[in-house]
């Protein structure tokens, strides 16, 4: 499984009308192994307990940037987690000064969580790993925001390649060459000759990836960063008729966060961290996107957005 | 108007199933001229936007204690009210280390908001008038918790005696024996003799009463200065059933709650701060507290309780 859910796609202000809801930003990255939380706005926790997700799962949470619709929630969640009897360490990953609130809300609130936090301070300005664990990476994605604010690449790591067994004629395979093929290595006879060449009956399955572009202007550096990703999301607080709003808040319009979609050659892009001057009318805002890049999609609460397996071609 | 909203009855953990959902402790207290909040539970600001109240008529902000279901709620509030160009100032009253908490994070977010906190730090241990703007006054009520922790008792200020004309004899009645009778004097004729006794033409109108009490273990010396409110919040995080653990967390049963409101000859008792172990099964913790006392409501999100206006029988 590699899918990513909306928790929440508003931006600065909450919406909440009878027939909708838009909430601060939080999004669950769900892996085979684990859940990723990728910022944590106020109410977070609330969202994932009507998805029944349980918050005991998540074992990594990143923070983009210290703006409270992006964060408020994370307190709040932490203390849960604690109430829930959670005993297994928490990875977080966000900028300076995150810790240091925390600290202190746990100081006047005479608090000690019953597990240990593992805090991992982002850089600004400068792309870096900051988890792998085997089968997935997170790497920073340097933004261009008011305050120090980065977003996150998730990336399955590469995988060896699949064997097309059913194209190999079966009286010339024998089980030793399955390491070699999977290396991409042809598997060779006594005489040096290829008897099965790697390019034909190999193939190299996919490693799927996520961006996530939290507030930004248009900025066209991260672009070389998330060339060619799965699934992209790009903040895309305004249509273009508010670009020099969008441009002094540091923030992006739709045409823009599709122009980056467009310029990176993504498969998929979401849109989000609508102004709350969209209400429930995000038809604009999805228009102006698509006439950049047709693969453009709204982030609604609780929607969610699967990476399918595909094997790429050989090669 | 004088009434008493609940924004959210829950305790440390917020429970959201589909037919019901319970969120952290917030109530608003609506008065003629202004909203008070009490306690602001994460989310508090998406309640409000539920029920239509405009936050920025919110004028004064009583914060009981700095456990997260009590006050995570209030960055998020105070940073919508700025985006919605608040300009009045805003009075905030909470305990040591609250102030600290708002400074941090709007450092930290590059914020300066565009209206003016005034921040008063409640004492602990003893009763102190805090706001009287010579309509309402509100005086905190020491509790008894793991950490600092204050109710609130909020208290129309004394009316002049309202004059039964009905009853007065036209031909004696001139309009300047008002002001005598208001201040509960007696109308004298030239002879010193009673033309007209306050007592029997005038009567007392009610000064109402709403006393907050949030989290507290059973703790008696309250009483005192409670006693005779028209509505009481107690919290009943439990039943009797948790008597022990409700003494080692600092909280209190219905049956105590209910209890604190015989002794004390309240009118109407509320009961809240449910565990999230009752999830909408909250029938036992009702009638617990109705064995006690039973004029016992429970704290239920959206429910409003209406102070009426009532005269006091003469004397």
């Amino acid at each position: 499984m590699f899918q990513v859910t909306i928790l929440g796609s508003g931006a600065a202000l909450p919406v909440i009308a009878q027939d909708f809801r838009r909430y601060p930003t939080a999004q669950l990255v769900s892996l085979p192994h684990t859940h990723l939380l990728i910022d944590c706005g106020e109410g977070t926790q609330m969202r994932l307990q009507e998805l029944r997700i349980k918050i005991n799962r998540i074992k990594h949470i990143f923070i983009s940037h210290l703006h409270g619709d992006h964060y408020l929630g994370l307190i709040g969640l932490l203390s849960s987690m604690h109430l829930n009897k959670r005993n297994q360490d928490l990875y977080l990953y966000g900028p300076e000064g995150l810790a240091e609130i925390i600290r202190i809300q746990l100081k006047y609130s005479h608090t000690r969580f019953n597990y240990k936090i593992h805090f991992q301070e982002l850089k600004t300005g400068v792309a870096e790993e900051v988890l792998n664990d085997g089968m997935f990476s997170v790497t920073t994605i340097p933004l261009n925001h008011r305050i120090p604010c980065n977003g996150f690449l998730v990336k399955e790591n590469p995988k060896k390649r699949k064997i097309i067994k059913e194209k190999i004629p079966q009286d010339i395979w024998e089980w030793q060459y399955a390491k070699t093929l999977q290396k991409g290595e042809d598997v060779l006879d006594e005489e040096g000759k290829v008897l099965i060449s790697a390019k034909d009956f190999t193939v190299q399955p996919k490693s799927r990836s996520y961006a996530y572009c939290s507030d930004t202007s248009y900025f066209e550096p991260i672009i070389e960063q998330i060339k060619g990703v799965d699934l992209l999301y790009h903040e895309a607080t305004f249509t273009n008729e508010e670009i020099e709003r969008a441009a002094d808040t540091f923030h992006s319009t739709a045409a823009q966060a599709a122009t980056i979609a467009a310029k990176a050659g993504v498969g998929r892009l979401i849109i989000g961290h609508f102004s709350s001057r969209y209400r429930n009318n995000l038809e604009p805002l999805l228009r102006e996107a698509r006439q950049q890049f047709s693969e453009a999609y709204l982030a609604i609460e609780g929607t969610s957005f699967v990476l399918e397996k595909e094997n790429l071609p050989v090669g």
